[in-house]
């Protein structure tokens, strides 16, 4: 009955993007076009426009995900689209979509429905190369190490502990664990390594946390990639090729335009892991939107417990970002499973299923608030919502004074949204007090422990013995002065899987540190933390195809 | 003294690309931009022309390489841009650098001196994306074994006989042979696997071989991947994924155009490995610039006997083209190392260890007669030639009857290579007798016979047991009837890697057969072939810097 995603995307009649970009005031001389519809954007933009005053900033963000889905980026571009209905000059600044998960269960997209940004294929296949880039970068510093190791190894590189992994775009479960340089002496040393999804790549996290393109040189000479055997530690600059790395960064480094399918602006760019990175697009991407739009809508990776906190403690500190109101998305759905209920009969009425969900939709809500920003409640209409939930819910927010409208842009594109960009300029024209909510002069334990106790809800944390060893060797080397990056499951807001709703006094274990110095945050993981994905037993590739007049199939 | 290759290309006051394309007749539609140098050409062009007479085509090969160089590229541009001075409208249709070999010794370049393809950068980073598209292909076919294999290996695909190799773009020998699935049961299954620089990938002489998207799919769906535990074949086809890579190569396919420094036009497409494929640009690419351009010249890898009979009995064969004329290219460095003289005595005058290495030269050409094709020798001047060895190879020259002209372009671009230029439109007007020199229908055995007498001057070609029995399942199966690509030494004649000149009475020996099915040939490889190499001690990635501006060092 309803189209597909990709049917829409491809029914589409787009714009040239030199249109898009002119109706935000940008010169063709800083555009360069990728194909008619895709197009970078010269870093100049930002520095021509360094005295003008940013627009508004609004983080969309969520509930704890769960299967049944709450659909934040197609809030994302439906309320940008449905601002520039009301005559708000807005721009969309999204993440980039990983190639890997495309051929794996996901099929790819940006946003759904009828908030999506196009062109659909290219944003989900390779894009303008930035993904490519980064698995370049990332890969050169794992041939320098190894070959620095066969040719002699000067900087006595400690074989067992290179913490530095190769990568690639692929979603491939045997590259997680690997042996390398096997065979005769001439194919280097042997040792073990394993390969990350490239978005997993610390390369990405420098990309998106970076101002300029020496900035992002310097930090890629700061990653950490070994210790040496007497234990010290050892960085990219050791091997003196943070200029090549830039260098294969250079086009990378600048954003990307697309539009939405109503032919507003979207820049598109980066999209670091949400558990051991940040989870936003690229910090260039976000202030370069804030100079074209008067508004400026994006989101951050899973719930708010992990994307709007990393955004607001990592991302906002780093490049000085002020947001003006956050979005936080929910479906009916979705609380029903928070409430107790099986995905398999969520589609049968639950009212107070809902309600008992709405204990984790009221603590996300609580998070926001601790980072003194004002809010609104967005729910994202699903067809099988009953008129019953849609009137507890809104009773439930008018109860608690919660800002809330009615989201479906994913039926209606931007004129379903209309409410809700309403709804969110008023709020942004109110006074906040944004601020991270943890000093980085702090010791690593009281910064986890502000997260864990005011974003999670936990009683304690505790750490292991690795953790507790980590914590002392930072504290000796001075990297415990940085943010946090926790690492925990997205699905709940502990660091179990599969506990819903908003669980009260329970522990958050730290297992181990990783630092991420040229990011310039440590992350800490709670749980295990996959960093390279499998396919599924039909993976979606299986439905791909392409004819001869180059249409595509089985995106979905 | 002399300006390094990067300082020339960076000199040079690019057009925008729409112009060069415009001067050959294409219309705008049918240009994707890539910033503003560098576009995909439309396959469109080609259907819109295809009852337009094709222009001339001219193969530049050379004599062996040795490591006092040739100069092939650089006279397939200077050529090209001679051509155009002297009003022939000509396009140049060269092959794609691999990012691997530019962080090694390389550096990067297409052609050198004054005689470049530009933006010499792009072309030698990510240019349009086509080896990540190729990376990603491969890789996914990777992936998707593995994943087959993990759960429950439907089609019995027996580990210790899985041909598919990964491959990355980057020089890593550690990766040459690796083991794979190591860890937990949820990491996939354990086995011996290695990676291909890309290049090397068959998914790469695919592309290269392929005459329209279709034709691609068809071609990476007959790709050999494993035998089954019974022994026989599996292809990429029985993975069902070949539709979702033609999706990955869609814009892959597609030729790329830029300029030389003398803003005439040089199509760039395609890549592959002259040893173990065939290692020319692509018949898209040459077919296209075939329409565009009344003169199209190409090149081919390494010398004659390997580039240029793989150019003739391959590429031209599955094309359907018809060469008009051939450049020879050699200097008198080269012909003195061929004659005897150490790497470390070039600079000095030796009339006659340069007329022994002639016997080199005379091999090619004798080679180049055999395929029914008139040629020129282009000898590529150099500042330590001396007027005596000038003089001497001159007259060797005509004594021989051999057409023969002074090139320049290094020094001086296309006013460099005037009278090669026009000696090249005169061989062009006369007829010729182009033919493969081997007939597919022929035994695998004659086929190799032909090329190894008639193009290296070998006397006997022997078999290792493994070959021969390779030749026998060939032959059940019905691979033998298509062409042969030759993998061997390209610094000499025979298959050992340092005997030079034109050695006589040798023996040529096989060692084993790799099937390439979806590019249409069985490669035979004689001696040791490296599909994944190094980096030096101090790779050229350490001397590479960019600046704040954007501007890039280091690329020599």
């Amino acid at each position: 009955m309803y189209k597909t995603d990709l049917e829409i995307a491809q029914a589409c009649k787009m714009q040239n993007i030199s249109e898009v970009a002119k109706r935000i005031e940008i010169e063709e001389d800083d555009l360069e076009h990728y194909g008619k519809y895709k197009a970078k954007l010269s870093l100049d933009i930002l520095k021509k426009r360094e005295s003008q005053p940013d627009g508004k900033l609004i983080l969309v963000t969520a509930i704890n995900p769960t299967k049944a889905g709450e659909g934040k980026s197609t809030t994302t571009v439906g309320l940008g689209d449905a601002l520039n209905r009301i005559n708000k000059k807005t721009v969309i600044a999204l993440r980039e979509p990983s190639l890997g998960p495309v051929f794996g269960l996901k099929g790819g997209a940006a946003g759904g429905g009828y908030a999506q940004v196009v062109p659909m294929e290219d944003l989900n296949l390779h894009f303008t190369g930035d993904m490519h880039a980064i698995t370049t970068a990332n890969n050169l510093i794992s041939a320098c190490i190894d070959n620095h190791i066969h040719q002699g190894n000067e900087l006595q590189i400690d074989l067992e502990k290179i913490t530095w992994k190769r990568c690639l775009d692929m979603n491939d479960r045997a590259l997680r664990q690997i042996e390398v340089g096997l065979g005769p002496k001439s194919n280097g040393v042997e040792r073990k390594d394993g390969f990350n999804i490239t978005v997993a790549s610390e390369v990405m996290a420098v990309l998106c946390l970076s101002t300029s393109l020496m900035d992002l040189k310097q930090r890629l000479g700061s990653m950490l990639i070994a210790y040496n055997t007497a234990g010290e530690p050892l960085y990219v600059r050791d091997l003196k090729i943070e200029g090549a790395l830039a260098m294969v960064m250079k086009d990378a480094v600048k954003p990307n335009l697309v539009q939405t399918l109503e032919h507003n602006p979207v820049i598109v760019h980066g999209g670091p892991f949400a558990n051991i990175a940040h989870g936003c697009n690229s910090i260039l991407a976000t202030k370069t939107a804030l100079k074209l739009g008067d508004y400026v809508v994006t989101e951050a990776g899973f719930g708010a417990d992990l994307g709007a906190e990393k955004f607001l403690d990592i991302k906002c500190r780093f490049a000085g970002l002020k947001p003006n109101a956050v979005v936080i998305v929910a479906t009916i759905r979705a609380l029903k499973q928070h409430g107790g209920v099986a995905f398999d009969d969520l589609k049968q009425e639950n009212v107070e299923a809902m309600l008992n969900g709405c204990a984790n939709l009221a603590k996300h809500i609580d998070t926001v608030k601790h980072f003194g920003l004002p809010y609104v409640v967005a729910i994202n209409e699903f067809v099988s919502d009953t008129a019953a939930e849609v009137m507890a819910l809104e009773n439930w927010c008018e109860e608690n004074h919660h800002p809330m409208a009615l989201s479906q842009v994913w039926e209606k594109g931007g004129a379903g949204g209309i409410a809700l960009a309403e709804k969110i300029v008023e709020v942004c024209e109110q006074p906040n007090q944004y601020h991270p909510i943890y000093e980085v002069e702090a010791s690593i334990e009281d910064k986890i422990a502000v997260i864990a106790k005011t974003c999670y809800g936990a009683a304690h944390v505790e750490y292991s013995e690795l953790a507790k060893a980590q914590i002392a060797t930072y504290n000796r080397l001075g990297w415990n002065k940085t943010p946090i990056c926790m690492a925990k499951t997205p699905t709940s807001l502990t660091d179990q899987d599969k506990i819903y709703g908003a669980p009260k006094d329970f522990t958050i274990t730290v297992r181990e540190f990783r630092p991420s110095l040229g990011a310039g945050f440590i992350v800490a993981l709670t749980g295990n933390v996959l960093t390279m994905p499998g396919l599924p037993k039909a993976p979606a590739a299986l439905k791909m195809d392409i004819d001869e007049a180059g249409n595509i199939k089985g995106l979905f």
